[in-house]
């Protein structure tokens, strides 16, 4: 971005066993100094599909987006779905790397061709919304193109910017959302990456063409099987599991029960999408059998967002005391078109809830206060500069983020397993670093972990983050299922596709090895120990259950990968 | 502060060779988890006079205040003169330690007395900035009191709060400025200490009381004669050696050179001083012959601040492109008043300007800013949490800050061993740490080492930073010279008041240990390698000299005490 001109070049031959967060976090390890500031001209924001990208592979088609994060100083992986990685991987372009900086922060835009790759300045388009951008870009550069692009939170290189993606039906709502890598394509002076349907696709050399096929259909088949409680509800399946299991962070984690839990879970959220001709069950990536997201509808079935998961319905539900689904949706659209990520301004929102600055439970002030920050006012700047930021300028101590990141929506008192990943992943506070959801188990599958119970937790969390950096380099959805016995699947896909002879030893050094790079990183970044929760998590007892996150701290401090 | 009550407790046997910050950083370390929130419950702030406090030995009344910093994130500890070392030593008090947490936040004040000590609501003081705070504690406790309190940015728990304390005037102008000391006394719900007049002191012990009146003597001449320079000019003496090496901060650290220098300079300011009826020179604390403080009044003779310190002149001069001692002395009263650190607001109001928000060399509109403090609005809020949050709220990446707490009036790319010191120190970016001004030498004092060259910084910071360790534990002023030929009439002090028998290895050995255990602690807290100053200072020329900071950062991360 210095000359603002695009290079292509080859990738090498220590580089074609990486895919999406491996080749990431490798890039930047090796590339980006660990003591620059984020923001700076020596970051890098590194965008990758993974090993499994552009096949028929159900699942495969997250895409990377790494860099040195905002938030938590450290690398940071986040995936995102949307056209993008299907579309690098069939062009055959295993990254795009944005270095440098423009001067003075002009947008501009990187339009990738098949033969040449652009990056044109472009003026018209500061300041503006997600929505208003995507439309605007789907007309310059023709239907279908995928986009991946930044708010006005990134333009001013906000901690809580993340980047957006457009869907299948090219709504832009798909989010890379934490660590705040939308401030960091800001700083490059990029607004947006598009890649026209035109530009034409390369066909994918597969080894074994049929057995790769058989297993696409295979796998598909099981998950089509296995996911369906998430095609049927969705991921706001855990809103009535959280809160059963007295962990939904409610109120500022004030509490791990909604009262208002039935006005925003899933029977609901679905029984709204359908009386209103939403879609409540839609695909956010090609070749998705699981198909969890959903289009919600506003009263007059006119397209209000896309897609209400999880974790916003917490984050911006019961976290602020909101139990309506219309509300939480308008919160959803607006932060989407600012280029906000929802968790960290759920979280953001409701501390400022807790100061007093609005009311718990107040909607419209919540919307007001995400507005402002498209308005670039400084309150506006303060709440998407994050939940630590925030908590700084509002001199606040209870604070619900680990290594300047927000918590997202799972309370770690009472899920402990994810506790000990917001605590020890390199990623920080992440539920995707190694989701300890309750029934995951780890590599040794004869084990059943309590989530609430502090036993096991280290180790089912470790084996959950070496899987889960499988899975995001191989491109697949966190809903593959980072269990073990998915991996001789996995080495069979690689086989069929690159004619690798990988063993499950094998698969899970690809895991580990990336964690150990990136914790390398974060050492020398100077984010290390303590890998500690917020102290108040110990001290504080989650009403109703009283529990209190109680997994010994030298355990999760001499977790090794 | 759980029940708002004081109790008194002996000093435990094993505290007895500890004063100042050798017993603010051990019973810190000791009692303090170091992965707290600094503004929570669990932090203390701890408060102590040095070992030769109280006592007739020249310039050794400094009070040392230590917490765990919410700048820093670290262990801090920050000193300061007035009268309350001098007082805490002859009641024979060795430390305050103020723990646990107030309710709400109501603001209390501590009332220390020989017989009892009383901790008070007090209500009516909310609010208010520490001029008037001062004028109601002195009518409420009697004239002469020693108070030590905070302003309303410690009461809004910002991060560049500070602590005042009144001089041998009974201005509230002197500050205990770093690390965000005065937002942990907010966070305690205590707006004041005072210690009245009326109470009774005790009589010092003093194992040779005609040997020790003899070395007070004679180490009061020699500081008086080794000060004349500082007596003459004060600290503002440095802005012309500043400016002259092009390392004088000028307009957020891209000069180091100001063309408005003559108009802040020592004469300027000595002359208006003293045609204003001012005076040009005063001491901080009982018993310093040095007397570099000032106190400094308006056109119209009226009394506006004291005292004009080198580093105001300098953060809030040449660092805006302000070149007008009347508007200076406004910012500085303005900080004063509402307890916030001049160092770090001038930094901040630097970035307030570099961004656009106001002006280079606009006073009024950074006199505004600093009232919007006190007002409590979110900008006066995010201009008083200091630099590095203020700079991630504007999306800045080139921060004059170390650790989140802002760099002092010494370009690191002239003043190349004050930059091993700012990276280095467990206090941060801190010129008292380890001050490396041009003429010092380490503990091998054959070697002289040039500002400017990158050899020997790291030997030369080290040295000084143990001597500033000792130095502090003493009581000392950093004028009384952090320097080898020094340690004999230390330890021959001590002998003469404890009866020790200490080498000058042992005196050494004291401040070295302070040292390990405060980097021992910041381990711990997270705050750890690297050791690194911001990346712009080692790529970034400063004009016009051209230097950029280029010590070799292996050699600062392999520093040892």
């Amino acid at each position: 971005m210095n000359n603002n001109e695009a290079v292509e070049e080859p990738r090498p031959p220590e580089y074609e066993r990486l895919g999406a967060r491996a080749l990431t976090s490798t890039l930047i390890s090796r590339e980006v100094p660990p003591e620059c500031h984020p923001l700076g001209p020596h970051n890098k924001v590194v965008i990758a599909p993974g090993l499994l990208g552009g096949t028929a592979a159900p699942c495969c088609n997250k895409l990377s987006v790494g860099a040195k994060s905002p938030l938590t100083g450290g690398i940071k992986e986040s995936n995102v779905g949307g056209r993008m990685a299907y579309r690098m991987a069939r062009l055959r372009i295993a990254a795009i790397i944005i270095e440098g900086q423009s001067d003075h922060f002009h947008p501009h835009v990187i339009i990738v061709g098949a033969k040449r790759t652009v990056v044109e300045r472009a003026d018209d388009l500061v300041g503006l919304g997600n929505y208003e951008l995507h439309k605007k870009l789907q007309e310059r550069h023709g239907p279908n193109a995928a986009i991946l692009s930044i708010g006005p939170a990134g333009e001013l290189r906000l901690g809580a910017a993340c980047l957006m993606a457009n869907d299948l039906d090219d709504h832009p709502c798909r989010a890379a959302a934490r660590g705040g890598l939308g401030a960091v394509m800001g700083a490059k002076g990029v607004k947006a990456i598009v890649i026209p349907h035109s530009t034409a696709e390369k066909p994918l050399q597969i080894t074994d063409a049929e057995k790769f096929k058989t297993l696409a259909h295979e796998f598909g088949e099981k998950l089509r099987k296995s996911g369906e409680p998430l095609t049927k509800w969705g991921t706001a399946v855990m809103v009535d599991a959280a809160n059963a299991m007295q962990g939904l962070p409610t109120r500022n984690f004030h509490s791990g029960s909604f009262e208002g839990a039935e006005k925003i879970n899933a029977a609901t959220l679905v029984k709204t999408i359908e009386e209103r001709g939403g879609e409540s069950s839609s695909a956010c990536t090609p070749g998705c059998p699981i198909r969890c997201s959903n289009v919600y509808n506003d009263p007059d079935k006119k397209y209000m967002t896309s897609s209400l998961e999880y974790e916003t319905i917490c984050m911006m539900g019961s976290n602020l005391g909101i139990d309506n689904l219309d509300v939480i949706a308008r919160l959803d659209r607006a932060c989407d078109d600012a280029g906000l990520d929802t968790i960290e301004t759920g979280a953001t929102l409701g501390v400022a809830m807790e100061t007093g600055l609005i009311n718990f439970g107040d909607g419209e002030a919540s919307l007001k206060l995400i507005h402002e920050v498209s308005k670039g006012t400084i309150m506006g700047r303060a709440i998407g500069s994050g939940v630590t930021v925030f908590s700084r300028i509002m001199g606040i101590d209870r604070i619900p983020a680990v290594k300047g990141q927000s918590m997202p929506a799972y309370d770690p008192r009472t899920f402990k397993g994810m506790g000990v990943t917001f605590a020890s992943s390199p990623m920080g506070a992440d539920h995707t670093a190694g989701p300890a959801i309750p029934g995951r188990k780890g590599l040794d599958t004869s084990k059943e972990i309590a989530s609430t119970q502090p036993e096991g937790q280290v180790e089912l969390s470790r084996d959950l983050q070496v899987l889960m950096a499988l899975l995001d380099q191989l491109g697949f959805c966190m809903f593959v299922g980072p269990e073990a016995r998915n991996l001789p699947v996995f080495a069979d896909f690689l086989k069929a596709l690159y004619g690798w002879e990988l063993s499950e030893k094998d698969l899970l050094e690809m895991g580990r090895s990336v964690l150990r790079l990136e914790r390398d990183f974060n050492r020398k970044a100077g984010v290390c120990e303590p890998d500690s929760l917020p102290d108040w998590l110990r001290t504080e007892p989650s009403p109703p259950s009283g529990r209190v996150f109680d997994v010994d701290i030298n355990q999760i401090r001499k977790m090794e990968f």
